[in-house]
């Protein structure tokens, strides 16, 4: 099923139908240690994040055949949004796996968008969690169903590239470099192939860059049992897949990690000199930026690239001293 | 000085100068009650509101002779920021006359335009208050310079207006109606000069409904030295002017008053809705049409006029239960 290879072809046509559909976002000025660069408001999105390129994409793509029988994936909650808003808008029904401690924000936003959701234990399977591809797999031998996966599928690879089609023409160019937060490597994939002409560089919470790790080594690395919290829920994969790490390989920047008080600086910088609100996981690359990690000219891009914050924890975010 | 009258002209010039230094801010789509209206997101403006446009039309309008002079304009800390951002473009000196109890963010944001700022007491006359164009005026006497004031003026008005010209283009006809946050009434008027086929609606906080009181009456209505508290600190002036009464009269909708609670709803709406940081005068708007205070259709759009929001104030009212 995973058989076809994205292409740049295919990011092009996802980003017409994309077009067909939803405005671009925003690309605004961003003044970043005396540079003026460029964020891509992706939080500004109807879902806010860019998670429903992907989905859209993979749901339009989808055969008559294909639609009837509905769609199952599996997301921490913004791809989630992503397929659920997707499936209404085109009359498909969805079931989403999501697991147990996901913001409370975006099961209610998936709920309350029309799609069914199934909890599963995120953790470790020796700590008696589950793997959330096998619980899908579950259900569509069960049910029936087309997989509509957070990361590793072409289709969504596509869409999430059609960020990068919007940015260059925006831009007027191709951006010398774009900033990406990471969780399996969809949106990685999917810039790399729309910006051919542009350094790509994903970002990580530390402990969890799986991407990173798989650049490095050049094989899947699975997330360690005891691998450290993160605040970042939306970039918490267990592992990158094949698909991914075969087109990233030799293609994509060194990965980068930062840390919790870096996003969180990051998601005060948004707030006081962008107005925009940015969850953990959507801030990690303004984070790299902002710490220096990733280097920063007037092409840059950094993707904001997503906006479902827990209110509480964005509150203390806020009220605290920088 | 304020001889001239604000004309459509006038904002068509003002919008093709605004044009030249600032992109359009985006119309993004919102729901409400069922029904996908639209916000005009100025708080994406470099300095997080909509006084950027008067303020940059009112200095770019200057003589050569009167840049030389530089200017004097009193504000709550919005406009402060957007004459000094304009005044430090076109190479001029700004100084501007704030209240002393200015949100501290609005205060070391204009400082950090490079403007200077002289402190008023925020009070009626008879509990030691200051009227701040008075203050204004006494530093134009001792030290030369021109009064960009706030509202009553102008090109400020036109300045305001040419967000009318953006949203007609973005929308690709004249809106149904435009629902306006209002303090001294120079966005309204603007709006409703620029906006000659829409029907534009005047909200603002309880007790501090200048507009609307004058409107009512037909004449200048001074704040009452009692008036309550409100969180809307970029909505307080003591009065009106005459330049926007006799503008507004006959042309725009009856005032509307909101509450700091329907602000409050509004600020959280914002936040889980279109991830957009606002501040509470900035919310005015979209609270009235939260409140079902003025009727919401396809072709309304509400201005979401600042962002400017104090942190610990912020993360109070994101935090508390809706």
């Amino acid at each position: 099923m995973t058989e076809r290879t994205p292409t740049h072809e295919g990011v092009i046509a996802a980003a017409e139908s994309v077009a067909g559909i939803l405005p671009p976002t925003p690309l605004l000025a961003v003044e970043i240690g005396g540079v003026r660069a460029w964020v891509k408001a992706e939080v500004l999105q109807p879902i806010g994040s860019f998670k429903i390129r992907g989905a859209w994409w993979r749901l339009a793509s989808l055969t008559p055949e294909e639609r009837k029988g509905g769609v199952v994936a599996v997301s921490s909650g913004n791809h989630a949004q992503g397929v659920a808003w997707s499936a209404r808008r085109l009359g498909i029904s969805a079931t989403i796996v999501m697991p147990h401690d996901a913001p409370a924000v975006k099961l209610a936003n998936t709920k309350a968008l029309g799609a069914e959701i199934v909890l599963y234990q995120r953790a470790p399977a020796e700590h008696g969690g589950e793997d959330r591809d096998a619980v899908a797999a579950k259900l569509i031998a069960e049910r029936g169903g087309t997989l509509g996966h957070a990361f590793g599928d072409p289709w969504v690879i596509e869409g999430q590239g059609s960020a990068a089609i919007e940015i260059a023409a925006q831009l007027g160019r191709a951006p010398s470099r774009i900033i990406a937060c990471c969780g399996g490597g969809g949106l990685t994939a999917g810039l790399a192939l729309g910006a051919p002409d542009s350094a790509v560089h994903p970002v990580e919470p530390v402990g969890w860059d799986m991407v990173g790790q798989a650049l490095a080594t050049g094989a899947i690395v699975h997330a360690a049992p005891d691998a450290p919290k993160t605040i970042c829920d939306a970039l918490q994969p267990t592992a990158t897949k094949p698909l991914n790490l075969n087109f990233l390989k030799g293609r994509a920047e060194p990965g980068v990690t930062v840390t919790d008080d870096e996003v969180r600086a990051a998601q005060r910088f948004a707030f006081a000199n962008l107005r925009l609100v940015v969850e953990p996981g959507g801030a990690a690359a303004l984070a790299a930026a902002l710490a220096g990690k990733v280097p920063v000219d007037a092409d840059t891009v950094i993707m904001l690239t997503g906006g479902n914050a827990d209110p509480a924890a964005y509150a203390a975010t806020i009220a605290a001293a920088p």
